[in-house]
């Protein structure tokens, strides 16, 4: 059997494993055979599941990962000429190695660095970025992608939603919602799903599930019906068609099926607030963003973080040229109090070393 | 409680469940955190055994799906205006929405239909496709991808595949073999994985999962470094980093760590020999190709499988104009010989109705 | 000043030179300072020359090359996963380094190769690549892109080409011409224009400039309001968007805002009859297609084609392993009957070596 | 007759026509047959030429336009996951309608925006864009390109560039120029071609012609040797090879092969100097940049602009919401004095309406 690492992780919310309600789904799951590539009971089921949830607006296309969904939904969101904008932070812009321009050819347009938004844009920021309309030589901007709860952590209340939302009808603008990260904001702002997205009029939303306690999966959803016709061959072409679908389908109805992507998500930001409040006790660390959802971000010695990093492995945010470097720590539905207490344990000691 | 169909399915390998010593894996798998995207001990576990199994000089890349596993496998082989050879049948010319053109941007250079091979293609298919070497004015074949067992359930032999590897390193190709049904080549023809791929002289593997008992992915293997080099990129680019990635390695460790891998396609094997026998006795049917290994192709009456498709989906491998269409039927790791039976005499009913 | 060689090339139509008309068109548009891109009176003018030519509902983008005109309209022709159905010998599919598949990402589904043709394809031809319609695991045939005259040298009469739009129109395709040689199958057909074009059906033309007797250009037309919308920008980032816009309408304006393209195309046909028929007596050789406009495909000893090719640069149409490969001569606006008389003195003495 | 404005244009060097010895080289390229596509005496002869000028290290690929040469040399000097830094005023990231992104697929990173800087970018403003090498998550830097002189008129000093190419060097960067108007920055700086390009260093260079009194065309240049051999194909599969070559390399021989561009480049400074010291006199106008080469970029109010604009067509640089935008004006090698003159007299008269 395989030997595994006993400490709990904070590196990021896909280093825990399944929950056991979504491993039991998927074991039930499987029985019999089913069509593949999703003409199976589980995923109409899903269906049925996410219209009720967030209007009957809503389709819904079931992905292998995040960086495809956000993907996908953007190029069929816009012609090769159109462009999306986005904070410099995005998900889509930093972290998914040049997918948007590579695989689906397009142009992101990052606003310029905004240190007040914590991974937050408003309309002031893209404003500057929409001179251009109609000019053959520079790129068309036709989305905004924001991120709820931000790469940062922070949220977007349901005024700045619905600020954003209207801006961009009046200027001809998509807007999409990059949720891999979606139920920590609705834990923290108290809202539902729906609420939080087809209500304030988002156009487009990346649904998340792995970083919630599922095994794979996240959900391209469309609010509109000229964006839905697109999907399912920019899904299967982008190499994201699930074949045995019915697996991915089970773990998204054992999530959104139930409160479970809710209870997750709460437990997941309240391990946060416990953690960044024994953190805010120690000295010498600087907390960059609030902490908001499941996510801190805080500056601290170098020498101390890498001692820390020896036992728990965890993401820097920042070139790595400074003294006192940005370090990322986040909780999950599965971190426990006791980890919490570790954890900091050992940040107090390489402190003091 | 999703209500399923009772009846097994024979429309495709990946219609069958996921087989219980690789859902128990799975299971196994989810205990304490892990570190996401390959930095786990199952991974390093999978990347030795896959070694032992097919030599020291392979490297591999657990992707979700075959369609990606193919598409950043030949685009590693390739610069952008070097063309890839493979049969009309190819799952990468016929059945991937092309991916291969839009998300790698390479051209495929499909030999001409030829009906004696069955999805096989030899020297003597490829040497026409070789005529402009170094004139800019043409892409320029760099690969030849052939599929082992082939879309039309051929196995090329060993002597086949000996001097399709040495025909292409006189020529300065390389070769790439889809092996989404290697397994079941491997039980018809007694071969190792090893002496099928390695010891024959491949440059890259397309290693199977999903169609023998697993719930998702496949592997990129390559067998030389220079190709290894951009895999881990194209792979997070290509959008097929699996996040949670020991739920990958554990299902193919319980896959190729023993002879499971053998047995599911021997059983899978084993029930088209009975399935192919049954028919073969009911009249008014044809088999357009031997049934070598899983998957049989039998042109039919269209009303007689018309009725049969009520009951049973599976697809026709046709263009649909023709009286007597040709049906593909597969049989998998966990088809019985009870479904087979029940199969064959709704067969017989239809054809006589 | 650069020595060049004195013989006349039968190599392509595009080894001439500019006709002096177009030259000096293009000296007379060099007075005073125009805008750049196309807004300038030339570009202008020429939009309504060719809405003369081809009637109100076309309209037109001058682009560099033909390579481009080619890809950039079938690219506004089509979705990511719609595919383009030619002849295997279509520029398209064999004499454009995989552009349509690396810049446009569009798989290309050529017929099966049919000798009849001389490059000419039918419904006949087409029907078996449409057999999977709104299945989403292959590419969905949406253009038929057909070459007039042919690659070959042969042309679609009006009724062949009134029969290609009909069945495109019952099956929901779109017909595009690549019209490099259009006037050459004007010439030879006795055709106008508009009749070969717009009048038979046609969605979109690529309109041949460089190959008769311009400097360089082509011009993409289309003949649907919906698919004009694409193109400014497509052209603009497909990097064709031509700076001194004024230099290219010029000569289209010189070329096809009088008969000079008939006058050219005829002169060029006449030539390669006059070839043709001069060839016809020599022994040893064979015509492998008809001779309809101005080109060539003989069969011939590779002895004598070696020799000859000492002489003067042509193009073998093989792939180079036969004794009697197949060469390509080509006749243009500037080929005189002395050129021709030399040629073949050349050639006969090569034979009788 | 094409009736057109007797007005000469300030909107950009590429609205002057095409110098008379360029046209004349055009003209004289005109006699007899050339094989196409590059294999003539004036592209072998502009291959010496541009060796001598550059050095013998250079390999030299002319293509139609400046989009096309950037895009392909960038495509050529990185793999897909590979990016370019540029300034966000660079001509690949703003005036390219995302053809870096769409065709090559590349992601531009640039740098944050530095007023100080004019559209130049110095090792300070790259560093923070190198922290994650090797990090598969993010694409990896591998190019920094520079324009010189740049979009905003400013050009590099001998220092900087050997600067920037020693950063480039340590940090593994390949660097490249997009030299558009490289022969501005050469006459302002008083240095030669080599100078400024081979003997500081660079891997790549774009060469400018349209700009600079062609009628079109520039070249892409590498100065090693594995960049020099994918070129051939990117630029035929790029839709960049030039059918009728010679009257590109024709017209890059007039300009290179003598001082012209050298001429022309000083002719256009010159009138740039003389247009800046009679804007300067005016009153209500400010010199958002330093006037160094051919270019002025002033503030000034809305109204006048929009007055002087019904005269002279010019571009406004900036998003359209400012009270004072800013118009770049630029001269060319065609701009007389006495045209100064009218321009100033008619800003003069806007400013006091």
């Amino acid at each position: 059997m395989i030997a595994t690492h006993s400490l709990q992780s904070f590196a990021s919310d896909n280093n825990a494993g399944v929950h056991p309600r979504i491993m039991q789904a998927m074991a039930d799951a499987n029985r019999a055979d089913a069509i593949a590539y999703g003409d199976d009971p589980w995923t109409e089921a899903l269906a049925a599941c996410l219209g009720e949830l967030l209007g009957p607006a809503c389709r819904s296309f079931p992905v292998f990962l995040g960086t495809a969904a956000n993907v996908l939904c953007l190029q069929a969101m816009t012609q090769p000429w159109e462009a999306v904008i986005c904070a410099p932070s995005a998900h889509i812009n930093r972290d998914e190695c040049g997918a948007a321009e590579a695989i689906a050819g397009r142009k992101l347009l990052a606003t310029v660095p905004n240190s007040q938004g914590h991974g937050k844009i408003s309309p002031r920021d893209i404003i500057p970025l929409l001179g251009a309309r109609g000019f053959v030589h520079q790129v068309q901007p036709r989305v905004v992608s924001i991120t709820q709860s931000t790469e940062l952590g922070a949220c977007y209340s349901l005024t700045e939603l619905r600020e954003l939302a209207s801006f961009c009808k009046e200027r001809d603008l998509l807007l999409h919602m990059d949720g891999a990260r979606l139920p920590n904001a609705c834990a923290a702002l108290g809202c539902s799903l729906k609420e939080m997205t087809a209500d304030v009029g988002l156009d487009a939303l990346t649904l998340g599930g792995t970083k919630n306690g599922m095994m794979f999966g996240e959900v391209v959803i469309v609010f509109r019906e000229d964006l839905a016709a697109a999907l399912p061959f920019l899904r299967k072409q982008g190499m994201q068609l699930v074949s045995k679908m019915r697996f991915l389908s089970a773990q998204l109805l054992a999530l959104y099926g139930s409160d479970l992507w809710l209870e997750n998500a709460r437990h997941a930001n309240a391990m946060a607030s416990v953690l960044a409040e024994r953190v805010a006790r120690l000295p010498g660390l600087e907390f960059v963003h609030p902490v908001q959802t499941n996510a801190l971000f805080v500056r601290a010695p170098r020498r101390a973080l890498a001692r820390l990093r020896e036992e728990f492995f965890f993401y820097f945010w920042d070139d790595g040229t400074s003294d006192r470097p940005v370090a990322r720590w986040m909780t999950s539905w599965s971190t426990t109090e006791e980890a919490v207490g570790c954890f900091v344990d050992r940040l107090q000691a390489a402190l003091m070393e």
